[in-house]
């Protein structure tokens, strides 16, 4: 052990490393409720290239796992340390290198956070889509290594679609370019796209090369009542078959609506089976907006209520954005599902996750993106009780295996970290793994990146 | 050999499969000039992903190389036979699987018509945007090999953003899925992605869910002469700059221009030193026009003109497509480069492109999809001039040279095949050429797929 901090500390700055235990132990996971983590050796913060490529070739000549790390946002464990690691913190190369308003693009570092790029391509009339819920927080290389989604995917789809190329350090310390900075390009693989996804797996993201669209107008906002999760999904699907674009189209159920109101006291209403939330930022919002009104309506809408101006529409957003952490104070623990469904099948995978919150008699609060069909089954529990723990741990399994039964995935964008390692293979097949292997064999033969991470 | 046809017969019925030399002879190559083709031993036309599965399983148990052919309307060889192969044609597999509106997806064999597709989920409302100027001919299993662009990429991307999932036999029979039907998914590392644009090298692609797009409006063109392409060059990027979403943005050169009037006789400007096409499919596409025509005046364009109507805007896009056809009648031969920079740079591309033709003394037309800064510089020569064509291959790479000088790639969209082979590590570094062979060692250990192509 003291081999490796007199190795890293031969090209690393005093400052760039720490063994302090409390600061270790606050590197040691990310978000992630239930998942292991173990104790790292050290916790480097690198600012340069050179300095990364140091950790990763000391890594490599000493056998030493490395767990890059950005925010630790991450809601899969993607982020946790293992045992004797080092724990790589992206979280000082923070440096916006360049934004081109005639190129669209932008080169960033992957400490940058998503919000400070997206305010400061804003500046320039330019518009960085992916959002995920995290966004103040995050870091962009973060969101590269989880492919993150948000809000605006509907539309403008998820973080991989704005990954244009990748400077990457590989677990031997060789600096690897990928992909480019024009439009288009297909000279070789799809190397960029592997990493992006990857939780850190493959090698470490130490800038990016990033698509960006012209800034839209400002989003306006409808929320719509409904009787019942089927009358809502019924509308969604209608909404999505007439060729409507909306900019986000988020679910919010019963429990959820509660939970946002007790939390922020926003007066939303707490009547309603299903809440959906309706957005638009083209040429004339405010003409979408009444079509999808009408197709509410016709669907079974109790009641829908376009917000009449950015602010109303700000708030609604908020209340959506705020719904996991409403859902965390139910009860003391909670268990974050991310299944992803055919939009067609959204409403079957909501009626089936109340039979499961019945089988196993637990709060389970669904927010969704539900335009991409991707849900968010929040399951609440006591902690303290086993025997809730265990049903916990059940019903989200159970959740899963649905999702799957449905054509669907695991995981829409929160990743596989920890959290659902052992249901991949599931999901991807034997054939799919044995090729997964393959690829991480090229890419980190020794197994340093990450160990017992994804598969 | 024998042995070769004989277990394929096993396993295929007699109409699925042909030694005749006049049909072996016209399936040994593609649309790439000067590019080498070999003798394939057979020619196999499977209809079920079975049959596949038997061509590649006794490939492998044989070791005979297999090279996989959509329509060969490629560019870049990499549908060119080697000797003694199996030519693995998909054309059969041409059944559109499912189209589903609410889901925004269609399900596809790979030997589905591009073309076909597109007007049968036309009819649904929906859109399949990749259009590469083959479209009428090339087949969807050769656009995700190649990863095609088009017209349509300056708003909409190429194939690559359109491909949510694949079956794939891979090189020893077994069948591998990859990806999904939903909206969005993170489960594992992007697989789809890695067979798009791979160019036949890593697997054989026999379904493929795609993403649609609703049903855009009708779009409407407007044409703009420019007395240089560096005025062009200016008002593009202009018009980027200021946040327009051109549904294309195309440039002809003079010798374009005169190619095409010469073989079409379409009345286009025949004095124009660059012709801009412009258009929008958005809402109100008269508006944008205007706004688009008044920044092509600024930067100096000496005449503007909308289309008037449907009919017009087509003509000026029929035109477009018959670019390359137009300028392969100039000489008896032409080569077709596809260089992409970033758009900032397109100006000093064509510039560069045009010193080139000087420092040759040949003609070199270019037609570009200019809003993604992807041009294809066209290499006018003599075949039967042994110095002419030396020429022409100089000049060829010189362009490419420039391409990467500039920040550009060797290939926006027509590939690697065998015409760009030796160009490939120039771009990429050595690094990622060895990463992309340990990739292709683990989907194909025995090197039987399409071997002697892309790397």
């Amino acid at each position: 052990m003291n081999g490796l901090l007199e190795q890293l500390r031969a090209g690393l700055p005093a400052e760039a490393l720490t063994t302090d235990p409390d600061v270790i132990a606050s590197y040691a996971h990310d978000m992630a409720s239930f998942c292991d983590a173990g104790t790292p050796a050290v916790v480097v913060l690198p600012r340069t290239v050179e300095q990364v490529q140091h950790v990763m070739r000391t890594a490599t000549a000493l056998r030493v796992p490395v767990v890059p790390q950005g925010a630790r946002t991450g809601l899969s464990g993607a982020a946790n340390a293992c045992d004797d690691c080092i724990v790589l913190s992206l979280v000082k190369m923070d440096r916006i290198l360049e934004i081109s308003p005639v190129d669209r693009i932008a080169v960033v570092e992957p400490g940058v956070i998503n919000a400070v790029l997206s305010r400061a391509v804003n500046e320039h009339g330019l518009y960085y889509p992916p959002d995920p819920s995290s966004w103040e927080m995050c870091t962009i290389g973060g969101n590269i290594g989880t492919a993150s989604g948000g809000l605006c995917c509907v539309k403008y789809g998820v973080t991989a679609e704005y990954v244009l190329g990748l400077e990457v350090v590989l677990a031997d310390g060789r600096l690897l370019t990928t992909g480019r900075r024009t439009a288009k390009g297909v000279a070789g693989y799809d190397l960029t796209r592997l990493f992006v996804g990857s939780e850190g797996s493959l090698g470490i993201v130490v800038k990016a090369v990033l698509a960006l669209k012209p800034r839209p107008p400002q989003q306006l906002v409808l929320a719509a009542e409904f009787p019942s999760a089927a009358t809502a999904c019924e509308a969604i699907c209608r909404i999505m078959e007439r060729g409507h674009t909306p900019s986000l189209l988020e679910l919010m159920d019963r429990t959820t609506v509660h939970a946002v109101n007790r939390m922020a006291n926003m007066g939303l209403p707490d009547t309603t089976e299903a809440l959906l939330l309706a957005a638009f930022d083209t040429p004339d919002p405010s003409a979408d907006l009444a079509a999808v009104a009408e197709l509410c309506t016709t669907a079974g809408a109790t009641e829908v209520v376009p917000a009449e101006d950015a602010a109303e529409s700000e708030m609604l957003l908020q209340a959506r954005r705020m719904s996991l952490t409403a859902l965390e104070t139910v009860k003391s623990a909670t268990m974050i599902d991310d299944v992803c469904v055919p939009r067609s099948k959204l409403g079957a995978m909501l009626e089936g996750t109340v039979a499961v919150a019945e089988k196993y008699d637990l709060t389970i609060g669904v927010c969704a993106h539900a335009g991409d069909g991707n849900t968010h089954p929040v399951v609440c529990f006591d902690h303290t009780d086993a025997d809730e723990s265990r049903r916990a741990r059940e019903s989200f399994d159970e959740i899963m295996a649905l999702g799957l039964e449905l054509g669907g995935t695991i995981t829409g964008e929160h990743g596989v970290g920890v959290l659902k390692k052992e249901w991949l293979a599931r999901e991807l097949g034997e054939v799919s793994v044995e090729l997964h292997r393959g690829i991480k064999q090229a890419f980190d033969p020794l197994g340093l990146l990450n160990p017992g991470k994804v598969f």
